[in-house]
């Protein structure tokens, strides 16, 4: 099975979508030239492409899930423009983010215009489908309740910066809400529409939460441990920004007493210099956070395709499968 | 009929959804007392009354608009929260803006969080009547797509504020996405749900438009004849952030050229003076423009009674009348 070629093919097809659902000829230019910037800039698509992959994986068609992909990938871009503004980041995906080209006000009402075509394409999803109304209200209600998680999980991400303590507990319910929740609609949106049996649907969600959940701690390595070029954003960002990632979680429960107030001194600190993110990043790296990290994303992967066990053999279930590793894996 | 009494009557059963919809208990804390926030400082609830009194209206009972009618008032609230970052208003409703007691990022994810629920909402609604996919699929569709055109009214909203000239035509398409295609959506939603035949769909819903149009623009007469402490937000505050209500659009086509420079001076000054507001106050009074957008929310709103012939006489039909009227004249 070749991964990459699995997801740029069905990527192709999320991304005509999305221009169709999106098209640039909407007015005011200014709300859907910020809107469509984002997913202009490229991305993974790994949400949509999930979907798509869920689909099939339960014995549809990547077809039948279509504009909720689209959808899915619009959710993803509105949260991304909000975070950035919310927490001040300067790039994304290599270019600049929303705010710093059009400002804060035409950022927030984008990611708004984003959120209400999410719901514009489920809607047109299930219609399609001809869905019995308990297999559409699912999907909506599905969407929905993600879309709230995902608010609560920034919340969290935000108030943490400013606690001292923040226990790994508390950090992993915060990233399942803040990544997980996307990543198990976007599994479990596509088993309904492509006709899975409630088994099938539960074990896709599993799989989706514990998967979004491996991602952003690979998310968190990366920001200290990855290479900028690749990773499209600053290393270092989530340090000045205080982020309580694991790795901070982590090195802050098993540092020398010194280590852990040098390390609080710089977490946070907006105008560090290069040099105390990287003695930040010494801290961490010492205090065996990383490895740490690392060990525990393989643990969650294991458990994501554990949940697969529950599916017929197909190429599209041994995607999931390739992309699970893929996303420990991964330097971008 | 007693108005203020239907009003206040289904504002309470839509208070009570909205609680059930939204409860205090509801994790994180900061998020929860920052979305409700607003809905607890008041309200009329015009919205979410206009869907229960267009459920009766067409021969259903409110109650089968109940969590649809709270969803739209959870909609009109996210927008206030988003709108007053943007316009960096302070005051709403007598109280202090989201963003003034928690911050932007807080009020910008509190908007979020807001929004999401409105299609729990909608979907906990069609769901619990059972509704045809086909009707379920339009309520969802009339949502979603009054949503972006709110994001499109906003957007130009804030454009024109840096236009010199605005057309009549163009203030008036503003206005009906910003504020008609909500009020729109609310009557729409209400006469699916309550049953409505095609015919009694359309014609509330070209209502609900057209009563949303006359309402913005007293709210422009509002915001700078009306009292502030009945209003609820500053006087002048519009002239401030140059926002191009009506008046101004018609001050700026009719009054003479030094007039007209003098306006343009004032208008979009932030840090304008009480005597500056005052004169730019009597400038648009001097030409006319307040009687102007008096005469027009008037002729508004006699065709948007004229579009309720369509329906059975009821006591929601006399309300609905009867709420076009106060409309206009309002000072609240």
């Amino acid at each position: 099975m070749d991964l990459m070629k699995y997801l740029q093919k069905r990527a192709r097809l999320v991304e005509l979508q999305m221009s169709k659902l999106f098209p640039e000829r909407i007015e005011p230019k200014i709300l859907t030239d910020a809107c469509r910037h984002l997913f202009k800039a490229g991305g993974k698509r790994i949400r949509p492409v999930l979907t798509l992959a869920s689909a099939e994986a339960v014995g549809g068609k990547a077809e039948d899930a279509l504009e909720a992909a689209a959808a899915l990938e619009f959710l993803h871009t509105f949260t991304l423009i909000h975070d950035d503004i919310m927490d001040r980041d300067e790039f994304r995906r290599g270019v600049k983010t929303v705010h710093m080209i059009w400002g804060e006000p035409i950022a927030i009402v984008s990611g708004d215009a984003l959120f209400a075509k999410v719901f514009e394409g489920i809607t047109a999803n299930v219609k399609r489908l001809g869905l019995s109304l308990r297999r559409a209200t699912e999907v909506f209600a599905t969407v929905s309740r993600a879309s709230f998680e995902i608010c609560q999980g920034q919340t969290l991400d935000m108030v943490f910066a400013n606690h001292k303590r923040v226990s790994e507990e508390e950090y992993m319910r915060m990233i399942s809400l803040k990544t997980g929740a996307l990543m198990e609609a976007s599994t479990r949106v596509g088993a309904i529409l492509g006709g899975g049996k409630p088994r099938e649907v539960e074990s896709l969600s599993r799989y989706g939460r514990l998967l979004g959940i491996a991602f952003q701690i690979r998310d968190d390595v990366l920001g200290v441990a990855g290479e900028e070029k690749k990773f499209g954003k600053p290393v270092g960002g989530d340090i000045r920004e205080g982020k309580r990632t694991l790795l901070v979680v982590r090195a802050l429960e098993v540092s020398p007493p010194r280590k852990r107030s040098r390390l609080l001194q710089i977490l946070g600190k907006r105008d560090a210099s290069g040099k105390d993110v990287k003695e930040a990043i010494s801290i961490l790296r010492d205090s065996g956070a990383i490895d740490y990290a690392v060990e525990k994303s393989s643990e969650l992967i294991e458990r994501a395709k554990s949940e697969l066990r529950a599916l017929k053999d197909s190429e599209a279930k041994d995607f999931l499968l390739e992309l699970a590793d893929f996303t420990i894996a991964r330097e971008i």
